[in-house]
């Protein structure tokens, strides 16, 4: 089962985390991140609606009516190797969009392996609600 | 493919969950969360550090200096189905430690079948830092 195990996985996660922000965060590249999704088998679940597949996962993202995103700060980038060659990342960070306050957020990826690259098969999205104590 | 995803995925994931933490949350019990760990194959990460195994798990558990904990909110737990019949599970809380102020936190499991239930082959748990804004 080991013989799976990416050992470059710390560098996947880290590197695709800063691959997809940076299509998430500019309008102009953000429809590219369909490129990031299997049309069937990916699945997200933002702030807890699920979704199924690359095109609903796009029509999430552009219903979402802010304009500018301010990624503050990634706080951490938690991975780990899967037995399949996939990676699992745990991101925490925050985020500020138009002139809303604020928010820390959660987002985990399962990457899973296609060909020499990488797509995303599982995302789950949360806005923190802890930010006041 | 997706003959081997879960439809129950929902309930095992808030199952596993409350599950996992009547035991952690009890001194007396949190020694049986070996069981919920693979020997060899279970990874978790915590606060950053990389562990394999549930003895290493185990030890680093066993060497948290709190004796009390107050799990005041589970805010969300988010699950998905995976495509081994496993179920990946996204918790955010609030943890209180002995005197200490309540800090928010993140828990993201992956349970893989094992007969007709499931162990925990990933664990990543962080507290949050963005308790204040």
């Amino acid at each position: 089962m080991s013989s799976q195990l990416n050992p470059a996985y710390e560098a996947i996660g880290k590197g695709f985390v800063q691959q997809y922000y940076a299509l998430f965060d500019d309008p102009a590249q953000r429809p590219n991140l369909i490129n990031m999704y299997n049309t069937e088998t990916s699945f997200m679940t933002f702030e807890g609606i699920q979704l199924q597949g690359a095109v609903k996962i796009m029509e999430k993202f552009n219903s979402l009516s802010f304009q500018r995103i301010n990624r503050e700060i990634i706080t951490a980038v938690d991975s780990q190797p899967m037995f399949d060659g996939g990676v699992l990342i745990n991101v925490l960070g925050r985020i500020q969009c138009d002139d809303d306050p604020p928010h820390a957020y959660s987002q985990i990826f399962v990457l899973k392996p296609l060909g020499a690259s990488f797509y995303c098969q599982h995302d789950i999205f949360r806005l923190g609600i802890h930010d006041t104590a």
